[in-house]
C-alpha cells in the first residue's frame, strides 16, 4: 500500500541526515497520497540508523492510523493540518536545524538580504505568534499547525515554502517530501548567512525589490530559465 | 567481570568521537553496576583510536582499582562523587565540547530559549562556582564534584541532566553511559543554539514557561507521548 | 570535441563540492580553449552527483550551443563577458560559498588583513555596484559580468582573481578551471577570516603593506619562490 | 638516512590534513635529529594527496639541503631559526588554522580563560610584533623567526608551545614533529573557545591563577597524573 510514498518519504527522512539537518531524532519528514487523502510520515523517536522504509506510518487526514506499527511522529497533527490548508503542497519536513531554529527561538524572521535567499524564498521567511497556554494544552501539535496558517493568510505557501515557528523550529514545504527537505536545507543555508550578514552590517538593508523577483522568477516563474526542461 | 557495562562504557566513549564532542583525548564517559557498586570508566590520556573494551578501568565507589592495568581518568573522584549523590543516574559523560565550553569558560548558565532545550533540560543548564585555592590544593576532582552537588541542591539531576563547571567545561548524565553521551550532545546543540540566539537578539526573553513545561513533559512526563512505548 | 578542456571542467566542477563550496546546484564552473574560442560549462540545475562529462556543454563567444544536449548554466552569459574582457584568464568558477556570498550580500568589500589574504588577492577583495531595474529586465546575467568589468577598470585581474557580485555571490577565476575553483575557495577562508577578525577587533586596521606586497611577491612575483619550479 | 625521521615528519605533515588544520597547501611541518643537527621538513607549495616520504627534503642547520629533489619548504629559514634558539623542542608545525589565524591577524594574543587553555598552555598564547619594511626585504622568512625568539625572552617555549606571527599565522613545536602538529590543534580549539567566549561576554576576566597552574601541572608538571606513566 503506497509504497511508492513510503519510499520517498523514507529516503526524505533520511535526507535529512545527509545534509545534516538534525540531531538524533529531531526531526521528520511525511508526504501526502492526494488522491487517497493518505499522509506517510516517520515514526516518532525511532533513530535514523534503525529505521526502514517499513517502520513509516500511514494516516488517514482525521489522524487515524491506517498502516503501520509505530506511533506516528508527535508533530503528525501540525502536518495533517497544513496538508489540509495548503492543498497544493505535496511534503512537509519538521527539522531542529541548527540556524533556523536560532531565528525561529530569537523570534526573528529571517530578511531577504541575498540572491539565495531569493532563489528559495519570496520575501521574509515568516514566523508564528508564539501559542497560548490554553492552546497548548487543549491540543498544541494541532494549533501549532492554525497558528502557521494565521500566519499565512496573505502568504502564498507556494512562493513562501516554510515559517519558523516562534521558540520551536522550521517547518517546511514542498511539492514532495523530498522537496520539502530541500527547501530545508535551503532556509537553513538562508538563516546562516542572514545572522551573519547582520553580524557584518547590522543595518543591512533588503535586497533590492527588482532582484528579488528577478531571482525568484527566472527559477520558479512561468518563463523560469533555470535548470533542465524535461526536469522541471 | 561487568563484561557488558564495560562494553556500553567502551561503545559510549566512542559516542562521543561520532558525536565531535572530544578533540585528542578530552573527554570520559563511565558507567556504574548499582547492584555491584562499582563503577567502569574510561582510562586517562589513552587515545580513542587505539581504545579497546579491555583498557576500561573497574572501581568501587572508595576509588580502589578493582580490575584493569591502566589508571583511570583523572576526573574519576568527580564521576564517584555524582554516583553517590545522584543515585537515580547511572551514567556519565564529560567532554571539553567547544559550546558548551565556551559557556563554562565565560561563567554563563545557558538559557532556555527554545523548545529544542526543553526537551533535554527543564530550565536553565546551571552553572557551578570557581573551586577556592585551598579547594583545589586539597583534592581538585573531588572538590569538583561537592561543587557540582552543591550547584544542585534546589535541582533535579533527572530533569537537569547536566552541568557547568566554571572555567572548566560540561558534565551530563543519564540512566546509563549511552544516555549521558546522548545529553552531552544535546547540551552542545543547546549552547550553540543559545550562544548565537543571544547575538541575534541580545535582550532575549526565556521560552514561555508553559511551553518550557508541554515540552518536558511531552518527552519525560508520566503522560510521555513521544518515541515508542516499547523504546521507553 | 574538446575532451581534456570537457573533462577539467568537469573535475573543477566536482572540486566545487570536495571543497564544500556549493549547496545543492549553486554553483558552476567554465574553462576556455582560447585557440578555439570556445567556452566548456556546466549544465543548468544539473545535481553534481549525477554530472557527467557528457554533460558539458559547449558554446561559442556569442552564447550559440555547438555541442550538448542540455542548456548551459544561467549564468553562461556573465561568463562569456568576463572571458571576452579578460583575455588572460583561463576558467572561471562560481559559487554561493557561504562567507564570500555573507560579505557579498552585506555588500563589504573583503579588506586584506592577512597574509592568507595577501597570498591569493593583491588587496581587497572588491564588490560591484548593485544593477539598476534596467539592467536586469534588458539582460540580468550579461549586465552582471559588465558590472565586473566596469569594476575592475583600474584592478588587474591576475592579481585580484575574483570579486564579489553585489547582493548574490562570488564570482573567482584563474588559469584554468581548476585554479579559478582554488581561487574561490581562498576567497571563502579569507571571508571567513575577516568575518570573524573583525568581531574580535572592530578597528582593525589593514596588513602593512610592505607584507602584502611580500607575500604575493613570493606566490606569484617574477621572483616567486613559494613552491617548485617545475610545478609552476 | 634519517628514515625514522623522515616517516615522523610525513605523518605529521598527514596530521595537519586529518585534524583539520590546513587548506590546500598552507602549512608544513619539520623535526630535527639533534645528535645529527638535521632538519627534516616538507617541500614547498606541494599538495598533501600527493606527498611521499620521500618528498621530504634534509637540511643541515645553515639551510643547506643536504638530501631531496625538491625545494624546502618557504618557511624553512623560520623553523631552522627556532630550532637553533629552542635546543629542547624537536618539531615544529606552521598552519594557517583559521581561528588562530584570526587572532594573528587581529593582533591579538589568546587569553587564557580555561582549563582547555591551561592543558596546554602556560598562560596567555603570545603574539609577535610586525617585521618592520627592512627586516622584510633582508630576510623575511628568518627574520620571522627572530622576531618570535624576542617575544619568547620572559618565556619559556616548554610551557608555551605556540605563537601567533603578527599578521601572518601560528607557529607551534613540541618534543617531536607529532606533538607539534597536536600542539596546533589545541591551539586552534583555545583560539576558537577564546573568541566565542569573548562575544559572549566580552569582559570576561582570566581564570583564576590556581586553576591555571592546577590544570597545567596535572598534566606537565613533575607530578602530572594526567595519562599513563608508561606512555608519557
Amino acid at each position: 500500500m503506497l509504497n511508492e510514498l513510503k519510499q520517498q518519504v523514507f529516503e526524505a527522512n533520511l535526507a535529512l541526515v545527509k545534509y545534516d539537518l538534525v540531531t538524533l531524532t529531531w526531526g521528520n519528514v511525511s508526504g501526502i497520497s492526494r488522491e487517497e487523502n493518505l499522509v506517510v510520515i516517520k515514526p516518532s523517536g525511532v533513530e535514523y540508523e534503525k529505521l526502514t522504509v517499513n517502520d513509516m506510518v500511514v494516516l488517514d487526514l482525521s489522524g487515524k492510523i491506517i498502516e503501520g506499527n509505530l506511533r506516528p511522529s508527535s508533530d503528525t497533527p501540525t502536518h495533517i493540518e497544513l496538508y489540509k490548508s495548503f492543498p497544493s503542497i505535496g511534503g512537509i519536513a519538521h527539522s531542529h536545524s541548527t540556524y533556523a531554529t536560532i531565528f525561529a527561538q530569537a523570534c526573528k524572521e529571517i530578511p531577504c538580504f541575498g540572491t539565495t535567499h531569493a532563489d528559495a524564498f519570496y520575501g521574509n521567511v515568516p514566523l508564528t505568534r508564539f501559542l497560548t497556554k490554553k492552546e497548548v494544552e487543549e491540543n498544541y501539535e494541532l494549533n501549532t499547525g492554525k497558528a502557521v496558517i494565521q500566519r499565512f493568510k496573505k502568504l502564498d505557501p507556494n512562493t513562501v515554502p516554510g515559517v519558523l515557528v516562534a521558540g520551536h523550529a522550521p517547518f517546511t514545504w514542498g511539492k514532495n517530501a523530498g522537496d520539502a527537505v530541500k527547501n530545508n536545507l535551503m532556509l537553513e543555508r538562508i538563516a546562516f548567512m542572514a545572522l551573519h550578514s547582520l553580524q557584518l552590517n547590522p543595518k543591512l538593508k533588503l535586497l533590492p525589490k527588482h532582484l528579488l523577483e528577478k531571482h525568484h522568477e527566472r527559477k520558479h516563474g512561468p518563463n523560469a530559465y533555470y535548470g533542465q526542461k524535461n526536469r522541471r
